[in-house]
């Protein structure tokens, strides 16, 4: 029906529409939502559209998403500096956080392994983990990836890229269920998953 | 989790948040899209919300949106000018449109009627209607509202406002929808597709 609608509110769409999960549809429906709000509202969004990326950085170290260089973790000494999880993607770290089962540093990739996807080990922050795990003196790496095929793989291709370290791998225990997503995973959940971690290595 | 996200992050997932049908989680993960997307499409995203007030308008005769003072549909000659059908909410329009079914005027009521939610007869473009059907020259309203409690109480009282007028007033059939199955049809629907029957023979 887009063919129909004012330029304004077809583009409107058009760039709700570039988002995941938003349909054509429910696109239109939200661009009208904005036109009908109050304008402030607008202004206040658009403000905060235009400054998300000057605003926010990646922490220079895990390379979660962060307002300084170095995030609230790494820079928290009351943290444990020895321990290390490794995450997908910044809501991993949030949703680990909101547990308040782990107390150590993360690592975020930033992606798995995808062969399919294209997604190969250069794509993704695998050596910059190396060089934060041959370099450091972190006493475990836990591997936090999702359950899922690539999310196995990726464990795999850093157990084997990590070993040189000496350091003890472990992976998050099969708490969290097959085919589902860390992100959603509730917080008990969650927490055994961290309790019954496995060692895979050495 | 949204009190471990960094403020930008945090601020522009409450904004998401506001609109409808997006919830806290979808709001977050919308976020951290945009975050991760490039500037130039966040920047236009920004401009075009930005706009969208100053762009965009209500036509002074039919309150349909439009980028001018008189939309294009009301502006258009070769439209039938005797015919005026009502709506609830300019999204209407543009799906009557889509049909490509009706190629008379509009008039964009902008709610219904709805007493449990504090909306009365001045809440809406009642008396901007009772205006037109009254002063003008149509020879037909079709009422054309959802088929909700609310919607039929709106064109009830719509048709006791405009009787005076003597302009004919009708209404959208009720049926089963094209495509639906008549053994998933409630009995309101098949009560109406059995009420508003048609002759195919003789």
């Amino acid at each position: 029906m887009n063919e129909h609608l004012p330029k304004p509110l077809r583009e409107l769409a058009d760039a709700f529409a570039l988002l995941p999960s938003i349909g054509k549809k429910s696109a239109v429906r939200l661009a009208m939502h904005v036109f009908e709000s109050s304008p402030d509202e607008a202004q206040r969004f658009s403000k905060l559209l235009t400054e998300i990326h000057s605003s926010l950085r990646r922490c220079t170290q895990c390379f979660n998403v962060s307002e300084d260089e170095r995030c609230p973790i790494c820079s928290d000494s009351r943290r444990e500096h020895s321990l290390l999880c490794v995450v997908e993607q910044p809501l991993d770290v949030f949703s680990i956080e909101q547990s308040g089962q782990y107390r150590g540093l993360y690592h975020v990739l930033g992606g798995v392994l995808s062969p399919a996807d294209g997604i190969g080990p250069s794509d993704i922050r695998l050596e910059e983990l190396a060089g934060r795990v041959l370099n450091g003196s972190f006493s475990e790496v836990i591997l936090a990836m999702n359950p899922s095929m690539e999310g196995e793989a990726t464990a795999n291709y850093l157990n084997r890229l990590l070993k040189p370290s000496g350091v003890k791998i472990t992976r998050l225990a099969r708490g969290i269920p097959s085919g589902g997503l860390l992100e959603y995973t509730d917080e008990h959940t969650l927490g055994s998953a961290f309790e019954g971690r496995t060692i895979i290595s050495p």
